[in-house]
């Protein structure tokens, strides 16, 4: 039976991922794409790179942000489905979203160092999508 | 460094994997929810139930389906991201959806049944996405 997941389990769930799959939709195209993300409660925060992605944001910032977990020995599964708007970072902000970057990334790898961007990279496109409605559903079995 | 999957390595990923994230858009909003899919190396099959989802991709067909894989202890990651159309079965063609959702399924977890819908529910929405245009990106570490 499918139980839907309260905003402290959808809190949880987004805490305790890394990766979520953002939907955008301009030029009357519809696109999904992983991405590695922090959250802090109230906004997913991404690191990433110029392109149709970003591009894709920038002329319109709504975005649905999904989250899921699969437990392939019992079967049970949890997922989250995130309604926000993209907001591009810089200065203090960006630095911050970097910092729970690297926070959620050694939680998930302990022990390992974040990649550093080869020298002379252009600086990432840091943004966060702040929650503004959350749905979850979950089967547990 | 990011280098673009051919094909039969976006094929592999199709074959290896079990959870698509689908993308819609009707009605001024887009949608990414998680399915369970099949894939014969042409389309993926989904079984489903009547709702939200379902009513988006009859109104607007088009969808993209993203599949990704990754591995905790290397870092190493693919994904793929398909285009293709909505296409709802029915008789020998949602059988034969069926019938490899649970090869699917028993692949992916070996000696255990799938679930049988309790008695009395409606039968599933049987669809497939036909595979219009495929791209992956993988990072090997």
């Amino acid at each position: 039976m499918i139980a839907e997941l309260a905003r402290p389990e959808i809190d949880d769930l987004l805490r305790a991922q890394v990766v979520a799959r953002l939907g955008c939709h301009a030029g009357g195209e519809t696109y999904v794409v992983p991405v590695f993300y922090a959250y802090d409660g109230e906004a997913l925060y991404v690191a990433t790179r110029e392109g149709r992605k970003v591009d894709m944001l920038r002329e319109n910032p709504a975005v649905v942000a999904e989250v899921d977990e699969y437990d392939d020995d019992t079967g049970s599964w949890r997922s989250a489905i995130v309604r926000g708007r993209y907001e591009e970072l810089g200065g203090a902000d960006a630095e911050r979203g970097l910092a729970l970057l690297r926070e959620a990334f050694a939680r998930r790898r302990p022990g390992r160092e974040p990649r550093r961007p080869p020298p002379g990279q252009a600086p990432p496109v840091v943004f966060r999508v702040v929650v503004d409605e959350a749905t979850g559903r979950a089967v547990r079995r």
